[in-house]
């Protein structure tokens, strides 16, 4: 087998599967030339695209796949359709065959089906998603974006672990600064579920980089450059981000065509505008991805373009390339190693005195 | 007594307390000139500022609070300051010498303070902390905002009883459309409570206004004109869009310096710009409302202006006018009814089979 990146491809996934797939693809290539793709789909409808590009041909094996999983199909359902183009690239994942799997598919049939066949990384007991925002002073990392509506502490610390990792691969930032999302930056604020979560990691070895609570005008403001979140709040808080962000374009359109001077007034800011809508383009964020999965996971989204799944491609590729999953190993075994020196400490605390000891128990 | 609607103020609460309090309050006066007003805070710093304004000073009985609420003073310790401005106009309305309160202090304090002397309506578990968003098919309502961090079913059906009634009131909406927030509008979406909720709402008397799930993007989308969900999730998601909207606000400054050809374009799209700028106003949103409370409080933001002041009076005289809480025990009972009566037939058809009810409570 090449020792080459290699990447498995839902090749069917997403409203514009196939043709956007493949133009995202051979995008793709031109930025990773030394990349290899699986591709699974429908062999009839995908030949002739592939033909288009006699380079990504050559780059592509392409293997057909029967079914496809239509996008409102429930996850359960999904994991019935064994021959379904998504299926079989994450079993190429699974079979080592590949380093990561992309898809712009059913994203809770992903979900599920990456995290049966794949299995959570040693140490992880949930899987979550991130995803990349815009913010005053650069991109931020937010994750769980909905792979997990209930977290408990240890699934928020596991998550702060994932996204420093994230963070550092994708953004290139040395020390990435982690803030916990909360209604209120007080210590006191919140639940005890993220004060514990803040505790553990105020003593982990991420400690210097733990900003602490954080609020939802943080995220725009970029105060720091991981947002972690339990899956309901970051799911509400990034749709609703991007609602406001595409509500303002849709004012600014029509600013910009209400008189004939704004509309000379546009031609005249144009370049800066630009610049602006480039910057905000929901394609440069397109990419949330599953971490801690054996295996590089990244979900498109459903209605993208050529550009924006070959962005999330860059995202799998960065990923594959820096050996995404065993510095997430090495951060967790740290953050744990911590936690458990802790814990034994405490339980030679409490041998010394047991009858307090056997209060405290009730007590908790 | 007087019959005139009279507002109990807290002149003192705020960053800019009591200058921007009593010039707000004359802007006020000129909207509602049938209003009274029962000033609380510093007579020697009030009585000068109030001689200012002749028709205000007429219209306003001043009266002297020895202590203030520190803004950043936890609200177990606000209980203390008996004689703080905050709480003696709480205490003027549980007395029934005003129907409302507003105050731009410490949002905490106001709340524990206001719950614990004006008490819950009648049938409400749980006051919410309401408030109104821009959207691109008008104002939203959206509540909790960060009154109770976790609520169970009953709570969100309460608050969308109590947002169906304010977007009545302070919207003019003859019938409001409610949704609730969850990570997707499908029905198996989300947590237990939720699911819950949707099911009593759908089977209420509201049930036609009810319109199901919300996502995030809805909000700004204007999907429906009250959106219900738990203060954890209100709170990071009002504050996410307001943090959106900030950014986008700098993004444009920026894009309007940018060059000379930029600025002049400003010039040429200045008054659609400044359009969109004033109905995105944070001023014109001013004034979170506690829902539920024996007496209407209102909330201005601490660090409004004397016409952002005004505008949190406005608010409270909206829904003083519009007698609120009367129509809030009505909408209640309705449901409430529909409620008890499903409950009532429920445990007549259990009693028809005691053996299957049996199975159905170990099962539960």
């Amino acid at each position: 087998m090449s020792t080459a990146p290699t990447l498995a491809i839902d090749g069917m996934g997403g409203d514009h599967a196939p043709e956007v797939i493949v133009a995202g693809l051979s995008i793709a290539l031109e930025r990773h030339p030394e990349a290899l793709f699986l591709l699974f789909g429908d062999e009839a409808r995908l030949t002739p695209l592939l033909a288009r590009h006699p380079r990504l041909a050559r780059a592509t094996t392409l293997r057909h796949a029967a079914e496809v999983i239509p996008g409102d199909l429930k996850p359960t359902a999904a994991l019935r359709l064994r021959q379904a183009s998504m299926r079989l690239a994450i079993d190429a994942v699974a079979a080592g065959e590949a380093q990561g799997v992309v898809s712009a598919g059913n994203t809770g049939a992903l979900l599920t089906l990456a995290k049966i066949v794949l299995k959570t990384l040693p140490g992880i007991d949930r899987p979550a998603m991130a995803g990349i925002a815009p913010s005053a002073r650069g991109d931020v990392v937010m994750l769980d974006l909905g792979a997990n509506v209930q977290c408990d502490a240890r699934n928020l610390v596991e998550f702060a672990v994932m996204g420093d990792v994230f963070a550092r691969v994708t953004l290139g930032l040395p020390a990435p600064r982690i803030g916990l999302l909360n209604v209120g930056a007080e210590e006191m604020k919140g639940d005890e579920r993220l004060r514990q979560a803040a505790e553990i990691l105020k003593e982990s070895p991420i400690a210097a980089r733990f900003h602490g609570f954080v609020e939802g005008h943080d995220i725009a403001a970029g105060t720091t450059d991981v947002v972690v979140t339990d899956g309901f709040t970051g799911n509400v808080a990034l749709k609703t981000g991007e609602g406001a962000l595409k509500l303002i374009g849709q004012l600014l359109r029509q600013v910009f065509t209400a008189s004939v001077s704004a509309r000379i007034g546009y031609l005249l800011a144009k370049s800066s505008l630009e610049r602006l809508r480039e910057w905000l383009d929901p394609r440069r964020y397109n990419g949330a991805v599953m971490l801690g999965l054996n295996g590089v996971v990244v979900k498109s989204h459903g209605g993208t373009d050529a550009e924006g799944f070959a962005h999330a491609m860059d995202v799998a590729m960065d990923m594959v390339l820096h050996n995404f999953n065993e510095r997430i190993r090495e951060g967790l075994s740290g953050v744990l190693a911590a936690q458990t020196a802790k814990d034994e400490a405490a339980k030679d605390e409490a041998a010394k005195k047991p009858a307090a000891a056997g209060l405290a128990d009730a007590g908790g």
